[in-house]
């Protein structure tokens, strides 16, 4: 795969130009992007070589769609529309049920393979691109069974090389679940963010208070709106029940405190540490 | 200040000991721990130079109280009892009314120093002492006029040579802004953490999809109980308020999502991101 389009020039699709690159030194990596900043300051930093648009994608090997999912859904199909027999289409939405639906019927499905790579950081555009953002990284792969078995084989071999573990999941099942450890880990911290900033509104010096471990849970809180809004828009329903169960959880905690049962509240936190056996399995 | 006494061998009063030891050679380190194996384990991590107990305190230059919040309020008078009239006391506590308060009619109150270093991590025990903890981190110190000038003058030479920088608070506004920059963090991340595990009991795959972000903001649920417990207790009405405006945030956002309101999300967001300003402050 040499002639390689991504479509929307940030944190994921330029991180995974910059491995492409270098991994294939002959590969020539097009941008395309509605923010005619975002190409150049790409060319600039050498996260992609050419400016390139929607109408030359006939020409792309692979073509990756890593544009906000709002958008993901309106242009994936102008986007099969607009390759060749041979090209491969993925996209690294961090939503999963309606990019495949809106694909589900396209004469070209089996040239697209829907992922999501579980690696990023809080900043977001071109200049946040960096080497080696996949390597070691999840890529939740969905409806695997409807992509060219060709184009399957190209996908995970760039996978394989990039250093990417692959899990295979149903569309429902990955939206359910990434609203748990993904999804509601953002409003968790914005809220948080959000709750600090307005009692500093009055008093200035209270973020002189603050170390490592408000900045560790407030991290998330310095992400992209513009990501953001669309992903929680299309998986409204799974994150209104996270968001519900996570309220239960804080107000019982509330509860606990004013009963003054702070046996109930150590036993709580007590088997909550089990997080760091499953944190262990993350790293 | 040659004879040092730690009580409480753990991660903040075990790292205060490494760094007293590298800053003065002569400096002979005891360990003051209910815990018989802690002080095993840190005469063997070389934290600390030999065990001692209260009753010799008579013989210390410095003594650090470095246990459970609720531990200190206990123990301090005792502490007091047992110095001699140039022994100077620290404590290191994360709540300061309680601990000012046990102490304002002790006849030695002017050798007690109410400080709070705002270092750490989510680790316990003697083994998580670590070298340069306190290096370009706030100490606030509480009723500083309380303590005796050459005493005091001690203490900050200590905590400039540590690298600290220092804060004057009153005990009241310290424990009321604490609970928003660090108390409220801790619990926003066990019930993160509470609400996640909860959902895995079912699901055991769901953890192969949390990356690097679900880490950080769940990270301080890792913190120890034993610690926690003591502080929430003794900052109960200030952390009850700060959990008060947190669910309202987090419910506000959530009626938000069921309006379909996803101009008002984006908006919420977008203001939060001011915490990227605010944090690179902390840096």
């Amino acid at each position: 795969m040499n002639n390689i389009y991504i479509i929307g020039v940030g944190l994921i699709g330029g991180s995974l130009a910059l491995d492409i690159k270098e991994l294939n030194k002959n590969a020539v990596i097009y941008g395309v992007d509605k923010n005619e900043k975002h190409l150049e300051e790409a060319i600039e930093l050498g996260v992609i070589d050419k400016k390139s648009s929607i109408e030359d994608l006939k020409n792309a090997d692979l073509v990756v769609v890593s544009i906000p999912v709002d958008a993901t859904v309106q242009e994936l199909n102008n986007i099969l529309d607009a390759i060749s027999d041979a090209t491969l289409v993925i996209d690294v939405g961090s939503t999963k049920e309606d990019i495949c639906k809106i694909v589900e019927n396209h004469p070209r499905r089996r040239n697209f393979l829907a992922t999501h790579p579980i690696a990023g950081t809080e900043f977001s555009g071109p200049s946040a691109a960096i080497h080696g953002l996949y390597k070691g990284k999840t890529n939740i792969i969905c409806e695997v069974e409807d992509t060219a078995f060709k184009l399957q084989e190209k996908a995970l071999d760039l996978f394989r090389d990039l250093g990417m573990r692959i899990r295979y999941m149903k569309p429902k099942a990955h939206d359910k679940h990434i609203a748990y450890v993904s999804h509601l880990s953002h409003i968790s911290s914005f809220m948080l963010g959000k709750t600090v900033i307005e009692k500093e509104k009055n008093e200035r010096d209270i973020f002189d208070m603050a170390g490592s471990g408000f900045e560790s849970t407030v991290r998330l809180a310095k992400s992209s709106p513009e990501m953001w809004t669309p992903i929680f828009k299309q998986n409204k329903t799974n994150v209104i029940k996270t968001l519900e169960e996570y309220i239960n959880n804080l107000s019982q905690f509330k509860e606990l405190m004013e009963r003054d049962d702070f046996e109930s509240i150590h036993n709580e936190m007590k088997d909550t540490n089990h997080i760091k056996q499953i944190l262990k399995g993350i790293n």
